[in-house]
């Protein structure tokens, strides 16, 4: 549990709670309260300087600060983590108009959804497939000679009301061994999904009672990261987690990058290996970190998209990328890791996410699965931004899902300055409206070196705000500010001078920049439209948005509706569940009916090709405006562009 | 179909019809006409001349023979050949005493219970497990993209009415190529066995039509000899048969010996890869000699004993030898051929046959489903005399089996010249009662060098028909003839001189080895009566006797049922089945019914441990005797004794 502490902004009299620690700028950009900051947090430029009036601040004094500055209680705002209810004024040189200063906070950051252990056993629902079953066995006599393997079945049926299992024939090499190592005490593994066969299979047994130390994993192969979770099966605990880059990404960025390459010889079982390589590796970090034994890992559970899990498979993807786009499978049946070259013991199987289709994968499915969209009554909206835009919509009922091709651009591609959401890039602003001298934060609060994905976003809605741009996405040219110009790309915006920077080089958004941006939010919001409509209903049926996906965490959602990429539509029906995909492999980890439900689920999306269907082009020209051609869509953008116009 | 021709002994007037071509001597014996003949029908003794009559001989001149007695129309039995109806005389030097004759022949041999498809397809059992079925599939399209695999499966479903298909992964990596090869036209490989799952298995898809190319192998894994068939399953036909060593056969031949090894570091690695090595050879010449394409062979199916099954598995045997012999398993889940090392396609699994219990193996099992005793209402008694013999009775309502330390004595071990049923092994004999003179048969027609096991038992029944050996199997001391003697083993009769051999020692029989074949054949017979009466029957309950193993098809039954052996029951209640294990393998290849049966099989079959189970001690030492102590179970043979004794 974190601490909370009270900031006050003066002269403002505005107050926001954040956790003791935090540092002052962000408190700031968290209350709506703009204090002049170009260096994205890093302490050189000195502009976001408050004073102290009550309370304490752990501050780094500014590397150009006067001793006297400090003294008077001077601080960086940027240079200073909150330690105590505090009271800080903005000094004049930073404070704006009072127009400036949005009287609520933007955006109460919404919480993930939570993925609630205690709840899927209150419910019901939390049975892992997997259960590890101790049982004490009469040893042989030769009055009672049966088989081994006859004697481990009778002693699960009589002590446990197991019967007719299944089992691997790896297995009865080491029956003999495990079942005399403690004297006819063994603990079997046992795995109740019925995806194979409607038999419990008996996956491995272990020499006396080891149902204490009983563990999954879960994992998620994305593009870029590859994710882990080691799980404990009898408690149903996340243990830990673990992540590293895909090893595939020197051989490309995105799924048709790695599609090509896997076409040269050789190419397709680089490409297996190399993902396999980096799988070994997240299980060997979680195993180690956590001292967990290998063997005690019952199985994998697995979520990707479906050309990364054709990749991981061995599986031909090269009609996932030629018309009419048909991946090899969408099932994969489970599949022992010692086949894939994984680093796991015998008896361990993968059991991978179902897909829908080519660009509707197993991570969708899985978001689906973890977030309870498919449980839900509630009329459901689910997106997953990353290259490829993924869309669902509908509820337990029905589903509808499509995949839109949004471009990179909000994973920094096509954008002259986009990168990814590392140190360094900008993540947020504030701009002011009098002068439009930008307020930056960047990750990691040191000197800006380009723009991430949300940063993007917080910039153009900030841009729409103070009126910089109009609904086409130019700049206005009649003002007089050295922030605005001419640059190679047409006129530009210059969130940060070349000194500012760590790249020595003015960086700047432009109007092509931002066309790239309205082209993929566009696609994305025909999408929405298109799916609804076919069905027959609009986005004011929507009842509940989920965001999925690394990106959508760091989304601000006001300013996602601002620019259009998301649905004019309460705060409160949004929800961000992270990385969806894993979250979903966690779950069918602790859950044999969610293991179960899966290829139902997947089954129930109906795909649709947005370039088939009737109506999409329109929709995309139609979004290719800020907001959006059709106002009557964006009311509360609408109103709120309006009102800072007005003001 | 063999032409059959007539031969008439005379002066006897006995005939007897044999295959055209047959030897002479063979169909002498087999009309229960003595001939003097004791160099195995090598041609060297030249005492089995013979006058023809009528018809014709092709005959070889004997090496001693004079121009003079070839002219007048004499030749060697042994070195004759029937080409035609024939009339011989049996000259005066090898005639014996009227009384030698047996007025009719001694056994119509019987034939194998013949393994019918046609009847099979005939009673609705003919489906074998596997199925391929040609599927002309629709190309995708935009409006119509789903994965290849759900393609193929709404293909199958509309085709064949074939639903809920599993199958294994690694098919999936060539799924995409398989199906573009012949522009969505395949043929699927699927398995009806419900031993898996309730579903049908997708095994393998290959371009085109490939309906017509359909085969299995059935394989049966001997101590000694390793056999297969190579099976046509669309027709169902048995294309071909091969046979090779048991390649563990250098590190021991009897399945303890194996054991041992196996104990030994390593040891059971190489067990299974010798075996292994064999098993390839054996598919490799059934292969090559049919020209059938290694990937047209959908499954493996086999039986084995206990030990073979665990050494060709690479499971752990030790238990099997030390008391209470415990096998690993009984049932054998379908295992990857490649998993084992065998040289087949990815997707071929082996299907072994279950066992009973440590010494009633796989084999038997087998037996008991090709031979049809499972199906049986009559009460059968089902014999393999091997090393082990084994014994199973029963019908298809309840099976009761057991193993026999019968010794090695029929296949030779434990007999001073006991040899395995190879050329120059003496395998069968009638003997002249007035001198003891004997007329042997070996294998091949060679000079003598050893006795097989058939062999054995027909010279033991000889010795008794003629009264050379008393019911306790002691030589009569009284007769003046140099064939009874003391020899190193106590008194031994000579079957052959040393200079009629190719030993260059005279060859014996003794006391001793008598002694073996008594506990040998006393084992099996305490056996019989031991689950017999612990089920409360009797032998006379027996309606039918089936003898499986090589060996099986080689017995004199009138002879083994005279040395107490075999029960003395009428011999039309004695049917042979041959290689019972490999017929069974070859049915369940055969027949889905049959494969999803043998399961329930070896579970109905009721295990006893004979040296467990009261009464058996004392019905072996009741056995040893010639017959057997109580007179009264072989009233026909005390009945023919007596008239041999009193003619």
């Amino acid at each position: 549990m974190s601490v909370k502490k009270k900031v006050r902004f003066q002269p403002y009299n505005v107050t926001i709670e954040v956790d003791e620690g935090e540092n002052l700028l962000r408190a700031a950009m968290e209350a709506g309260v703009h204090i002049n900051a170009s260096c994205g947090g890093e302490g050189v430029c000195g502009k976001c300087k408050v004073l102290l009036e009550q309370g304490e601040l752990d501050s780094q004094r500014g590397v150009t600060q006067s001793d006297e500055d400090w003294r008077l209680g001077y601080r960086l705002a940027c240079q200073s983590r909150v330690l105590s209810d505090v009271v800080v004024r903005i000094p004049p040189e930073s404070l704006l108009d009072r127009k400036v200063l949005r009287l609520k906070p933007k955006q109460a950051r919404l919480r993930p959804l939570p993925f609630d252990i205690a709840e899927l056993q209150a419910s019901g629902r939390y049975h892992p497939a997997f259960e590890k079953k101790f049982v004490k066995l009469p040893s042989p006599t030769l009055a009672d000679n049966v088989c081994d393997l006859r004697r481990l079945r009778e002693g699960l049926r009589k002590n446990h009301g197991i019967d007719n299992i299944t089992l691997d024939f790896f297995l009865l090499r080491k029956l003999a061994r495990v079942l005399r190592e403690k004297d006819f005490e063994v603990t079997a593994v046992l795995d109740f999904a019925q995806r194979r066969s409607r038999k419990p299979r008996l996956v491995d047994v272990e020499p006396g009672d080891t149902t204490g130390n009983h563990y999954a994993i879960s994992i998620d192969i994305g593009t870029t990261t590859v994710w882990g979770q080691l799980l404990e099966l009898t408690e149903g605990k996340i243990i830990g987690e673990a992540a590293d880059y895909n090893a595939q990404i020197s051989y490309g960025e995105d799924v048709i990058s790695r599609i090509v390459y896997a076409q040269k010889p050789e190419g397709l079982d680089k490409m297996q290996k190399l993902v396999v390589s980096t799988i070994n590796h997240v299980i060997n970090s979680l195993l180690k970190q956590h001292r967990v034994a290998r063997q005690d890992i019952s199985h994998l559970t697995l979520a990707a998209n479906t050309t990364m899990t054709h990749l991981f498979l061995g599986l031909e993807p090269k009609y996932i990328r030629l018309a009419p786009y048909t991946p090899t499978t969408c099932m994969v049946p489970p599949v022992r890791g010692r086949d894939l070259g994984l680093d796991v013991e015998e008896h361990v199987f993968v059991y991978c996410i179902s897909s829908v289709s080519s660009y509707v994968g197993g991570d969708i499915v899985s978001g689906v699965l973890g977030s309870g969209m498919y449980q839900e009554s509630k009329l459901t909206l689910f997106i997953d931004i990353g290259t490829n835009g993924e869309i669902v919509v509908g509820n337990q009922e029905w589903m509808a899902c499509a995949a839109c091709s949004a471009g990179p651009a909000f994973e920094g591609g096509g954008i002259r300055f986009g990168m990814r959401a590392t140190q360094g890039a900008i993540e947020d602003i504030s701009i002011n409206p009098a002068n439009a001298e930008p307020m930056l934060i960047t990750i990691g609060m040191v000197k800006p070196k380009g723009i991430c994905g949300s940063g993007l976003i917080n910039i153009l809605a900030a841009l729409m705000e103070t009126g910089l741009i109009d609904p086409n996405g130019r700049f206005r040219e009649n003002l007089d500010t050295p922030r605005l110009r001419l640059g190679e790309d047409g006129r530009e915006y210059v969130l940060a001078w070349a000194a500012d920077t760590q790249i020595n080089q003015d960086l700047t958004l432009s109007e092509v920049d931002i066309d790239n941006l309205m082209r993929a939010k566009g696609a994305m919001y025909a999408g929405y439209l298109t799916l609804l409509e076919n069905i027959g209903l609009s986005i004011q049926d929507v009842e509940q948005v989920i965001l999925a996906g690394a990106f959508g965490n760091f989304i601000n959602i006001e300013n996602a509706i601002t620019i259009g990429l998301m649905p004019d539509l309460p705060l409160d029906r949004f929800h961000f569940v992270g990385n969806g995909s894993l979250l979903g492999a966690t779950c069918v980890a602790f859950s044999r009916e969610m293991l179960e439900e899966e290829r139902r689920v997947a089954l129930m999306m109906t795909n649709f090709e947005l370039s088939e269907t009737p109506g999409f082009m329109d929709q995309y020209v139609a979004a290719l405006f800020l907001p959006h051609t059709k106002a009557e869509y964006f009311p509360n953008v609408q109103q709120r562009l309006k009102s800072s116009a007005s003001s």
